[in-house]
């Protein structure tokens, strides 16, 4: 067997970046709730290639007071203003970031104006939107990504090309596992919590990590799911608190994962092969540490890389790609997938059998 | 919240032990099958207060040959001459390692003679040779303990400790994996592979790992089971090679474990709490390497402490306990809630569909 040498550089290096002269890509930023303030703003101002120059709120007050600190923005639209295409020669993309069953409406909207579009996880609410979505970006021949900022992490990357350079032989199991503590993040009037608004809690929300980059590290999709949710909080009444659920790739892959609202925020993803095992600590979250273990027979090894913000990643890795008018991996098909996926899930936790899926 | 100091020597501490004048248990090992040659007796003979000095097995020219390198052994029986009684002055208790379809009718004759029993896990191919044997010793009124060895272990106890004392909050998800190479160790024509002798080839020989040492972390049963079983290799027709299952424990206590007899020999148990995370890395092998890994918010601890082989322990726990006269912990009713959660595994993984247990 080779060697499968890992550089501590090799999980913080940007292996899709391009040379470039263009000016920064000017996003429209949709939908101002907690991720768009928190994660997304502070990401983008950082980013290389990206820069905030729309605000789109229903909240006229909002979108004012989150400009005053933005240099960059030259207009704030309500949604009204958004869809009739107001402010179009301000902004180049888009990033939709509203409850799952406002993306497609968004998208439609950025699709009409010719804009490209960066949609967060899930593409909709449920799979009809999400093929609104696609469909529409399809026809204005606009590029469409979906929000997967972990596939554009150096961490996810160097993980599939180690699994497809055969550092753990064949893969025979994964185990997936993400957590956080909604109720203090988002608070317990999210849109999240309602089904709704969001198509699903926890598996749409969060189970949505491991499932994604699994099937990205694998270059593999399942063919059968099943799937528990349980909910044991009063505000997760009537949605998914928590989840278990197992993914059956083929006769020699399966893979188990379990994903909650109410727990300490971590996340880890593990793959066991033939000839070794190979884990991800921290790899869902945008700032968390991450740590990368892999162990071949006797050979084991630990790297804790000063990883870049995930979400700076995402906007530059986007960004850059339109530059250089170049595809990008996380696209609208490969979300699709997932909410047929997630769909079958849910369908699994209802009733309670194995269900098949022509992912 | 308290301070969870974690001092190395918890992680290779006797808290079971008792003193006592008593003289070493005297084992007879009925089967002699490779786990009994390369594991336990090498493991017996390192001891302190257990020793083989009774081989049984249905070859003599195999019993002969394990005798020769063992200066303790004071007779070698086939399996008629047990159960008939022979040689029952030579042995004060019974090391059952056999075929699982065989335990119970080995067992049944250790309760004859009077002796007490460990007997390997599962304790039988299926729930009624389970019930069999526990029914005899109780009638008999000899102990029976079932070889769970992890149980035994320091890394196991110190972890129920850990999750008892709230050093990570309410746990909400457990992920656990084991694997080995089975045709590599017991070879394509062990009795493992063959349904009839076994009662299941991977959910029943290492699936139980993750499975029993998590109810006796959490000192919780599941409700509920889902599992998928495939099988890739000719050698595995007709039976389970590879799995995925989940755990239902309650509304806010999920499980999802991957096994398989196909990969890289590993193994991993995982807590996620409501306050912090604990991993056990090798926690099911008895002479892997260990790690356990504590992460309460901003305090993350690992320790690799040097344990000792878990066959040994395993042996002297239940010596130890015999010769002060105490109850030990894997007894026989906890081998059989193992049986029917295992029953509904493969249920499950039969039918596609969720399966309650009354544990």
């Amino acid at each position: 067997m080779s060697d499968f040498d890992l550089d501590i550089d090799d999980l913080t290096a940007r292996d899709w970046e391009g040379e470039t002269d263009a000016e920064p890509v000017r996003f429209a930023l949709v939908g101002l709730g907690w991720w768009t303030r928190e994660q997304a703003i502070p990401a983008m101002v950082d980013a290389d290639y990206a820069e905030p120059t729309v605000l789109v709120s229903g909240s006229p007050e909002k979108a004012e007071d989150v400009a005053a600190d933005l240099d960059t923005v030259t207009a704030t639209l309500d949604y009204d203003e958004y869809a009739d295409g107001d402010a179009t020669d301000d902004y180049d993309a888009v990033y939709v970031c509203t409850p799952n069953a406002l993306h497609p409406e968004h998208v439609e909207a950025a699709a009409d104006h010719g804009k490209a579009v960066l949609c967060e996880k899930p593409l909709a609410a449920d799979l009809e939107g999400a093929e609104t979505a696609v469909d529409a970006c399809r026809s204005a021949d606009v590029p469409l990504m979906v929000a997967y900022r972990v596939l554009t992490s150096p961490l996810a990357r160097r993980a599939r090309e180690l699994v497809r350079d055969g550092a753990i032989g064949e893969v025979v199991s994964v185990l997936g596992h993400m957590s956080d503590t909604i109720l203090d993040s988002a608070g317990p009037d999210s849109w999240r919590l309602d089904p709704e608004l969001s198509g699903g809690t926890t598996i749409n929300d969060i189970g949505i990590y491991p499932l994604s980059t699994m099937r990205f590290v694998l270059d593999a999709d399942p063919r059968a799911v099943q799937a528990t949710t349980t909910a044991a909080q009063e505000a997760f009444e009537g949605v998914d608190e928590h989840t278990a659920f197992t993914l059956e790739f083929s006769d020699s892959l399966l893979a188990a994962c379990t994903a909650s609202h109410s727990a300490e925020v971590v996340s880890s993803l593990r793959f066991v092969g033939t000839e070794g095992e190979l884990t991800l600590e921290g790899p869902f979250f945008p700032d968390s540490e991450k740590t990368l273990r892999l162990s071949t027979g006797d050979t084991e090894s630990e790297f804790r890389p000063d990883t870049a913000n995930q979400m700076r990643e995402e906007f530059d890795y986007f960004a850059n790609h339109l530059q250089r008018d170049e595809p990008f991996e996380p696209d609208g098909e490969t979300g699709l997938v997932d909410m047929r996926l997630i769909e079958a899930l849910y369908e699994s936790a209802e009733s309670g059998e194995r269900v098949e899926v022509d992912a």
